[in-house]
């Protein structure tokens, strides 16, 4: 998928919310553990209640190898249903890979080729070789952590590195690399005083934004320093929306949590478009 | 496993090495193809050929999921097959993983519970809570990134963060965090002149080495520096052994050039130990 067409799609759909899939058998209603395969059962049933409110859904790589083959399978099953039923939604593995220059291109050819991904997470640690092979392929979309939202963001990338903070000189060294126009960042909702910072190094570029909702990040502060002339953003919201409830009515507790976050997008894409 | 068993089988063996098994179906044996599970088939008959002269083998998990649901199951065959044939072999799964807290806990059940790996490679930019949920397992070891052998390393872990390079201030931030006994870190071969700096800071912890041999670094210079009263080495060689030829005597090759590093090593502890 092109950036224009993703753009499209929020303008569409009045939504740049991104649904995360990170499934946990303990947390599904329980009336699906009885099912062939749950997780499969479970994401199918999410993504036919909530996907004309999303542009994108977000399965965490994580939650489907605890459950080793069985979940590897589950998440074939869950990005093919996506790509045949769904080919408008813009699809994100967050899988926060990396590694050296020929590994990298057998992890890219993992999620771009052999899953049919549009896009994955990547690290940046390993610099600008490990990167490169990920973004060598055309209309995929690579996107790295830049300011994540949990409490060890502070631990390293706040840190100044030579006179600028760690995760700005990711940014502005990033930006320069080859084929940068299909790299995105991750950047967390929960310092929403950042984003400001951000747009200056990056203006264009879209944001992965985790942390609105349960890590309590406000969609409006968000909104207010992240938006982008072409929006720019893709917020995403996991627990807050699959678990809304374990019983029988799990798909519209789900739908009515993914209207809420619609409606605001749609109020504030309103008063720009 | 414990880290005094893993030094007590570098003793017993005189070796410290590690084999990588990062397979390519393009780069095996072609007479291998026509087996059913051609990935497994092949490290079946390379630890065969080499548990002897090695105290660890390390797949890399990107050459696994390239492969898809076929790649999982090889290595999933592959730990299985070291853990019941050869329990005194450290393994490691080089999956550069790292997230959030719960979604870390994931990983950590993926690779220690799920397939029984005895440690996992970290990425370390998440910081603190990214990778302590790793180390709360006990008996399994966590192996962060520090200074990788890739020439991107120059572009983020050297760089000074508050007066010190980062990948220093990986290593000392992190030498308090829990469980601490419990880490390693990968550091680079190919920069051997490092070794005494990160002896400064982590004068015992274990150190993987990537990067001898194909990628161009020395053992006796990372010897020389990164040597640790309990040895506190495992040095990685992958295509330089498992590729050591594509014919049918392709188990003979590779058991010749693990044979030559673990006698190179063997002098240098016969002349410690």
């Amino acid at each position: 998928m092109t950036t224009q067409e993703l753009v499209a799609q929020i303008k569409k759909k009045k939504s740049f919310l991104c649904i995360g899939l990170d499934v946990d058998l303990n947390k599904i209603p329980p009336h699906l553990l009885k099912e062939e395969d749950p997780i499969f059962a479970f994401n199918k049933a999410i993504i036919d209640a909530t996907h004309h409110l999303c542009v994108a859904y977000k399965p965490n790589t994580a939650f489907y190898e605890a459950y080793g083959l069985k979940g590897w399978k589950a998440l074939e099953k869950t990005i093919q249903y996506l790509n045949t039923n769904y080919p408008e939604i813009f699809t994100i593995s967050d899988a926060k890979r990396g590694d050296i220059g020929n590994t990298s291109t057998m992890y890219a050819k993992a999620f771009f080729e052999d899953l049919a991904f549009d896009s994955v997470t990547v690290a940046p640690y390993m610099g600008k070789d490990s990167i490169e092979p990920f973004l060598a392929f055309e209309n995929k979309h690579t996107i790295m952590l830049a300011l994540t939202s949990n409490e060890g963001a502070f631990d390293f990338q706040t840190k100044k590195v030579e006179e600028k903070e760690l995760y700005k000189a990711v940014l502005e060294t990033s930006k320069n690399w080859k084929n940068s126009e299909n790299l995105m960042y991750v950047v967390g909702a929960t310092k929403a005083e950042y984003f400001a910072e951000i747009r200056k190094i990056v203006p264009d570029s879209f944001l992965l934004v985790p942390g609105v909702g349960a890590q309590g990040g406000n969609l409006q502060d968000v909104c207010k320093y992240g938006l982008s002339a072409n929006i720019g953003l893709l917020i995403n919201s996991s627990r807050g929306i699959i678990y809304a409830s374990k019983d029988e009515d799990f798909t519209e507790k789900s739908k009515l949590k993914a209207k809420e976050l619609q409606k605001e997008m749609s109020k504030i894409l309103s008063s720009r478009i």
